[in-house]
């Protein structure tokens, strides 16, 4: 298939990497001259401009930042081929689209990444097992469109998760942006305290891990998500206050068992075991209901998928 | 050196074993019998009670939870040796021991641990490498009692680290108790959206670890050291509603960066890197100023000890 990925970081050169494995027939684009060269040098076409990145091409990758997008949006202006994206923010983004004027859209986020950036840092296999988000609306979204998509990246070894963008934004919010959050505010408890510092250990170093990825990585995902990432922000402040209430009950320890209990069930259940393949029928409501129920497509046939769910979810009859 | 250690678990019997290695005359007690046994088959001295086990021993390791101290406080009634402790908050500790007349105690605290548990999980080198607290109180600490203890523990590798009963309670509920609370307050969202559950990766998996731990230690750290950890708790909660309020502004990317950079510089300086050892001659203030620094002891010749600070930190004049 004729593709083109524009942004050649670490997302985006993986993404070149991985389908020219496939053997597609791929044209790179990068703003940053050092960075073409560099694609160049690693064997890839690497166009000088969008519009040169994107002629005759069936699906076009952007792999930028949010804030870069609207610049490349406006290059893409008149395109008619199937565009999809790799940002942390679903609904923002479709609404960029919109005001663009991009008709053949559908939004993606493969749920992947290092600490390090860079096409130089890219890796063919960094969406092997991985889940990539691929958005579907209700009554928007062009199934066949969808479908061209899910055989590119199940190809690649991801795991298709079928959501609507404001289901994704919600969910990322939770297991990804807060987390982010939460690991800088453990962080900052150092300043102005060696002693705690020299004290820290296992739960320390775990807990505040993605606290050291880029200020402006951490801001852009955060703030791109504003609204979910508070009002998950709100609810888990809710409960920590709850906690705080039960410690100062009569019997702190003992209150703060059920709780503390019911938060360990989760995790050790996580991440669920999938049961058995399934073929399913393609249809926008059978894969949101998939979505939600924690399934993925793991292959792609004409109009039929091969999924996975959750052991004990039971398909609806 | 004759020494007792009371409490065969993880924690007791990884002493038992590290002491043993290190050729000390050693018995061990453990109030259930089949754990008496294993540690028989291993090949060590079990008594068959606490006064057995602590008869003519010039040291007492206590190795039991907090909530069974007392039990075995009370079959220590009258013993003239010297008592530490393990577990995971000092202050209270220290007031169980006045209130029992044990006059010849030094709080301590291994930091290390494995999410296994039982005298059949220990592990001689268990504290290699780890900071091992041993309180000291300014007016209260017998500094000969103290500096056997951190002869014997610097012995078996581990960093001494002096501080009060209070600076450590401070201290680890920043950086440890809160952070279970944390990471139980992030896993409790998989609660009812099996998607967050498939999209969830590396930040909810690192930020969640220690919520897996059993629910019944982490509220015995917790509740046992409840004022601490409300008052940090209370302070965590209120930069996140900061952050909440940053969120809410113009621009949010660019509100959250300072903040977030802050955190970030401070996680990617942590763990400090320690400068060259000094001896120092030993006192109950030099000590606590050395703790305060983020510093630690090495080991142990008469009156002086070897220690290690966090580079950059000078020694006062």
């Amino acid at each position: 298939m004729k593709t083109a990925v524009i942004g050649l970081g670490l997302i985006g050169g993986s993404l070149l990497r991985a389908l020219a494995a496939e053997g597609h027939d791929l044209t790179g684009f990068d703003a940053d001259p050092a960075t073409r060269e560099l694609a160049r040098a690693g064997g890839y076409r690497v166009a000088d401009s969008v519009a040169e990145a994107i002629q005759d091409v069936e699906v076009t990758a952007l792999a930028v930042p949010l804030p870069v997008l609207p610049k490349v949006l406006a290059e893409l202006a008149g395109h008619d081929g199937l565009v999809t994206d790799v940002t942390s923010v679903k609904g923002p983004v479709r609404d960029l689209m919109v005001a663009h004027g991009v008709r053949r859209f559908v939004g993606g986020h493969p749920m992947a990444g290092k600490e390090i950036s860079g096409f130089a840092a890219a890796d063919p296999d960094l969406f092997a097992g991985c889940a990539w988000v691929l958005c579907l609306e209700p009554h928007d979204t062009d199934l066949d469109d969808w479908m061209t998509l899910a055989r590119l990246f199940t190809a690649m070894g991801s795991r298709v998760v079928p959501v609507t963008a404001s289901e994704h934004d919600t969910a990322v919010a939770r297991i990804s942006h807060v987390p982010h959050l939460f690991a800088a505010t453990l962080a900052r408890q150092l300043a102005g305290d060696p002693l705690a510092g020299a004290l820290a250990a296992g739960s320390f170093r775990d807990g505040t891990r993605v606290a050291g990825t880029r200020a402006e990585m951490i801001a852009a995902m955060c703030g791109g998500n504003a609204e979910a990432v508070r009002t998950e922000l709100r609810s888990l402040i809710g409960f920590l206050g709850e906690l705080d209430a039960l410690l100062a009950s009569d019997d702190p320890v003992g209150a703060v068992i059920p709780p503390l209990h019911a938060a360990g069930e989760l995790r050790r259940s996580w991440p669920p075991a999938p049961g058995e393949p399934e073929k399913m029928r393609v249809s926008i409501p059978a894969l949101l209901e998939l979505g939600r129920a924690g399934g993925w497509v793991t292959s792609v046939d004409h109009d039929e998928v091969v999924v996975l769910r959750p052991q004990g979810d039971r398909k609806p009859a």
